[in-house]
């Protein structure tokens, strides 16, 4: 018997009381094998109410994500398949480039709790306070050439729009260039593309994802509220749960990866499109040799961003932080 | 008084003795300072020879590229202005990228005499011998989008070249796409260019460059003579001052690197057309995906060799080991 059955089992009886020795015939072992695993279950901070003649009932969930929850959850092939969660970390993606360069496969997931270091877009700070949001960063080894990396950037931003969607149905998603997802213009979570290349070969992309699931209003600097916003207070106060998040973005991300390998990215960009609240607005490009105002069109075929220039011509932007006059950019 | 003038006035008199009393009048010290530097010289593997009435001349010079010799020979407003030389590394490449990430400075050098581990395109070992080669890696930290990184790659290609046909200028010096170059076919260099990028943006560029300076033929694997060789081997067996070489190098570097920011990549890529062996011949390209045949006839303005197929259609290429239907790549 393993952990995982015990634990469905109770979860599937949604807090009702089950006997030992239902617990024992289903599970197909003795009682006393059920009442050590309601004691390893306990340990990994599950709440198991035992009670004579009632049998067990599950009561309560670890606050923190759990391989045990996750795992059977996952509907994937390779992507959190190599799964490491960590209690607090500086930050999951330095955690995750030390396990590649050590060779770890393509979907290795980190996962914590919390981190210290917390890195957004062009090195800004990210709060991601404990148990409270999604930080996490998955691995991939794509056989794309280097110059084509923007399309993964954007790849990534379809594939945790649509997996929010999915969980948060009440919620209208907007993707401003490159990747990052707004909720009534206020940002929900960041994106952040690590790459490592030799000549026009990809070693390996470490994808940072960060939600803000479910932080409240408090847990956010003042500053930030006017542009922040995480997805309970966005879904009227109703908590999320992380674990089952986390699972639908790994099934939605692995889904439009082997799509993009077997197809190219048409039909990303098709989706890109299609979500971006980007597009077709007057916006100031601040890019790393200067800045533009334009208005983006569209993207180009290898991600980047066609800027219709108030003289007519189109510059394509692959690099840039965007925003209204006068805004500044952030998370 | 530093150790730089003392070595930059023996060297001016090209192995002829100079007086104590002269020497101590021209640097403007005490002839006990002027003992004291000499026997400085001589611990860092110069020989001079010391004779009563008539002074002091260099008769060797240490075998090890010293900083002493390199940096007054250094024509360059950044590039090798910050210098690490080391005697075994497993790979210059890793040393580069350590100081990277502790934020070295663009333009800082590491030159290792010998490579245990070094390595070429795609994985490959690289033959690095103690004291023959230029085996070495510049750090750059350059404003450009990551999709526009093959043309530094490029551009590197372009600054070997010119370097090598400057301090060498009976070679007749071909490119093979992306960044090898060839004398009569055989390999004489190798570029890598490691590159960190979060999202579109570089964080930093770690170019290696190895050159088969002074090695002799029993320096290679028999079965690599075919198709490597080394510049003094190509140059009638006369040696090549390593020391020059590096200075040469980066003095053409840094001018076209400049040349590239201010003006981007039109001029590199003219000079690349001009001196590759590469366009309007039929060649087999090895993708990460698969393997093509055609003739690559320019560049493209990202970088990308534009490769014409047998019906007569064009496809863009960004990474593949070019060869002969039947050869293979390597050193």
């Amino acid at each position: 018997m393993s952990n995982v059955s015990l634990l469905e089992l109770l979860e599937a009886e949604a807090g009702a009381y089950v006997s030992g020795e239902d617990i024992s015939r289903r599970l197909n072992v003795s009682r006393t094998a059920v009442w050590k695993q309601v004691r390893k279950l306990e340990a990994q901070g599950y709440t198991i109410d035992a009670v004579p003649r009632l049998g067990y009932r599950l009561s309560g969930k670890p606050s923190r994500i759990t391989a045990l929850e996750l795992l059977p959850k996952l509907n994937t092939r390779a992507f959190g398949r190599q799964l490491r969660i960590m209690d607090v970390v500086p930050s999951t993606q330095d955690e995750l480039r030390k396990l590649a360069e050590e060779g770890a496969p393509e979907g290795t997931l980190v996962i914590a709790e919390q981190q210290t270091s917390g890195r957004g877009r062009m090195g800004r700070a990210w709060v991601s306070p404990a148990g409270k949001g999604v930080w996490m960063s998955l691995l991939l080894r794509p056989l794309v050439p280097l110059p084509l990396t923007p399309q993964l950037t954007l790849l990534a931003a379809v594939a945790l729009s649509r997996a929010i969607a999915r969980v948060v149905p009440s919620l209208s998603i907007g993707i401003k260039w490159p990747n990052d997802l707004l909720v009534d213009g206020k940002k929900i979570s960041g994106i952040l593309l690590e790459s490592a290349a030799e000549d026009e070969r990809l070693r390996y992309v470490v994808v940072g994802l960060g939600v803000s699931v479910n932080l409240e209003p408090d847990d956010y600097p003042e500053e930030l509220l006017e542009r922040a916003v995480s997805l309970k207070m966005a879904n009227g106060g109703k908590a999320i749960d992380r674990a089952e998040l986390i699972a639908v973005i790994l099934e939605e991300f692995e889904r439009l990866y082997d799509l993009f390998a077997e197809r190219g990215f048409a039909p990303i960009r098709a989706l890109w499109e299609a979500h971006s609240v980007t597009l077709n607005h007057t916006v100031r490009l601040t890019t790393p040799t200067g800045t533009l105002i334009g208005v983006p069109r569209s993207l180009d075929e290898m991600g980047g961003l066609r800027v219709e220039l108030p003289d007519g011509s189109f510059q394509t932007v692959y690099s840039a932080d965007i925003g209204d006059p006068g805004t500044r950019g952030g998370q």
